[in-house]
């Protein structure tokens, strides 16, 4: 049968639960293929329409081992987190699914609903877009986000919440609005019609045809495995190297020089971070034994070891190249931590990663404008971001190597991997070259320290960071 | 140069910072060996002493980016989580090290120095001698623990005070303890007393000496790396395998009866778990197709399904063979999470593990009484553990293997994996026994189910819950 409102065909509830099981398990399946991808389901929408009975349904339909669900009362919009930070940590490994009562969209809601002063329109529509860009690099990187809106029109709200008892009341919770109010109603309807364009409204009055249109949506996405394009169609046009990576200019600088500068640039520095309102982001990139580790030694000099968190960042581990690539550095990025400092980031997408050929050329093209969007929403939540790359020259370099392999306390700071990369020096420069170009954001510049002269390199970083807390 | 007070032998700062990145290496390289071992340095002391003034210093020796430091304001001892969950997930994997300023010692200080009414010195000593045990059990599984009090006198803390200036103030969280108060320094002192006996005690008089003392300790447990047995000394008693495994007792039920039952149990159930007061951990262990997944079903029908969480267990990832085994288990209870269901458990260690020799024997038997501590230290928080091990026959087992390799919906069930695990039945009975008799406590009992009929079986599984949750 048909029903006129949705025209929802009710299915066989026997057949829908095995052709869900069977669809679940489908997904299960792509683990590690070519058309994996994982499901997060958001849903939101209007007080006892039923979307928690909705998804309870679903649930039994399914097996319900391998559907997570994610409840959580809205955080509200906050300055000092992208909308995505408190949700990242719950993006499911391929092959799996999670439905999310709190999403991004619950929290937008109810933070326009809740503000004292009603939020700007232009304000929540950029949210929206954000969101919708964010998806969309979800999706690309083999995650697949469905939206459902459970609606249900006023005069139908109204008995509904007539007939309600107090148990009910306690697990229904209305998040501190008032349903009995028109405006407030109309409200939510206005509002969420700014972002509901793609997704699938449910008109919640039947029951059954409700659950049905539901859990029909999620099987036919569950059926609905992605073909990821791995060729590009136009050739990269491949940026010039800078002068400042082929041919480090060295500026020599004397060893007392060093101790007179580095003392009271450590104190600005420590000073800076820790008196400047926003988190502060440093990331380092660079060949290896550019010195790197020695400028993260003299940044944190001066700080109470409380004050910051340091991260090196190796290979990915099996869990994390089952999810979106810069979810590994999404979950790093802690929300009372005020100072994070990465030693190698996320730019091993466009480095090694394509120089090894662990991310496709599609991949690893997209990623510049996926990484310049993931820096924006930090830097609009209160972060600065610092972006080092610590440029060496090739026989500075080959020195520092040897002068590794002799020295007790820096052979273990040499492998083989680090023979290997440098064999591949030239294409270590031209994907430097391409990220500068694509990704020295006015947010987030990137600062060129040439290293071949250790003082001064660590002083010039120091300086950089000064000047983009405008310190210096 | 030895000083009087401490027997500290001050070397030269150069060769120590060798020292201590070669012992880091060499830790570092430990990861996935046989004396592998990761290593937790717990530091509490008087405040102004310096503790984080030594651990600035011991990061500036090191190789900063291999010490992960972590600060947290106390947590109070709270009735709903067991003094280990806010700390197990900074638990690093072999061949890391972190410092914890915040842990389970500060907080029980923090804890017993703020109740309005003074803490038993019974229930202090109780947790101390709780403590102790976890530490041992994270020991004997590669996570050494070191632990370091920051002592000073109250006249050189009274000093310290009066030369404090307002900056400084904001970095030294005082946690709302008045120093100046003679009798709250002395319970401090006479609390801290109660723990400290197996602790490192740094007199902190002067920087230079507290600094080194504490640096030399750290390489000392850096280098001693330990030797874990693998040989038991005395010969395993195998338990008797009771006759509910053998020969499962087979009450059949008719559908009409089931249907009626399962209604009226499966509302008793949803309410009883949500209006216990009590967090409730229900898990499962049992052969394959021995119906977990139908069991757990039924547990969750009439439930909100924002009210719990299940967890299938599979093998374990890289990440989590490289920390203790519960480890995976400690960092799935959530503090906000009502109801928790484990399909497969912790006790894999004693089943699949033991069978398999991924474990080894020591580390197998040892297991029960680092199972039982876990549950009993949950149980002591607000937990009421209910755990089922679902006993089907032999030729039950391979009917149903059948049925799903026939059973579209079915067949993504079966693997081979499941005929292999069905060729060791005899091994996993004894494991089972074994288990039964060593892990069956008042505060976590086993609850043996027939499950030869399906619906006896989850009318039983029900009942049970409904027995231990004292509301049938």
């Amino acid at each position: 049968m048909t029903t006129p409102e949705s025209n929802v065909e009710l299915v066989d509830a026997g057949q829908l639960t095995l052709d869900l099981i069977e669809a679940q398990y489908g997904l299960k399946n792509t683990r590690g293929q070519k058309n994996a991808k994982s499901l997060v389901i958001l849903v939101s929408g209007i007080e006892l329409a039923g979307k928690g009975e909705a998804v309870k349904q679903l649930r039994e339909w399914v097996d319900p081992r391998y559907l997570r669900v994610k409840a959580d009362p809205p955080y509200m919009m906050q300055k000092n987190q992208a909308f995505w930070q408190p949700y990242t940590r719950y993006i499911p490994a391929e092959g799996q699914m999670i439905v999310m009562f709190g999403n991004w969209y619950s929290d937008l809601l109810a933070t326009a609903l809740h503000v004292s002063e009603p939020m700007d329109d232009t304000l929540f529509d950029a949210y929206v877009a954000q969101m919708n860009a964010f998806e969309q690099d979800l999706k690309n990187n083999h995650v697949d986000v469905i939206k459902v809106w459970f609606d249900l029109s006023w005069k139908s709200l109204q008995k509904r919440l007539d007939k309600m008892d107090v148990e009910e009341q306690r697990w229904h919770k209305l998040h501190g609005l008032d349903w009995r109010n028109k405006k407030q109603y109309d409200n939510v309807q206005k509002l969420r019609q700014r972002f509901t364009d793609d997704w699938l409204i449910i008109d919640c009055e039947d029951a059954e045809v409700r659950d049905q249109q539901f859990a029909q949506a999620i099987l036919k996405n569950l059926k609905h495995l992605p073909h990821y394009p791995t060729q590009v169609k136009t050739k990269w046009k491949q940026a010039e190297v800078p002068k400042a990576l082929l041919a480090p200019a060295t500026a020599e600088m004397s060893s007392e020089d060093y101790k007179a500068e580095l003392k009271s640039l450590s104190k600005k520095v420590a000073k800076a971070m820790r008196f400047d309102p926003r988190k502060v982001l440093i990331t380092f990139e660079g060949m290896d034994a550019a010195g790197k580790g020695g400028a993260i030694k003299r940044i944190v000099k001066k700080l109470d070891p409380r004050e910051y968190g340091i991260y090196t960042i190796a290979a990915p581990e099996k869990y994390e190249l089952a999810r979106p690539y810069l979810w590994r550095f999404w979950t790093k990025l802690l929300e009372d931590e005020k100072i994070s400092i990465f030693d190698r980031t996320w730019y091993g997408r466009v480095l090694v990663e394509r120089i090894e050929g662990f991310a496709t050329p599609v991949e690893w093209q997209r990623a510049y404008d996926e990484i310049n969007r993931f820096e924006k929403d930090l830097s609009d939540n209160q972060y600065i971001i610092v972006k080092f790359w610590l440029a060496i020259s090739k026989d500075e370099q080959e020195l520092r190597f040897k002068a590794r392999e002799e020295t007790p306390h820096k052979r273990f700071k040499i492998t083989e991997d680090d023979w290997r990369n440098r064999s591949h020096w030239d294409d270590y420069l031209n994907a430097a070259a391409d990220m500068l170009q694509r990704t020295n954001t006015f947010y987030a510049p990137w600062h060129v320290i040439a290293t071949n002269d250790k003082y001064s390199a660590r002083v010039e970083v120091l300086k950089a960071i000064l000047k983009q807390l405008k310190a210096d």
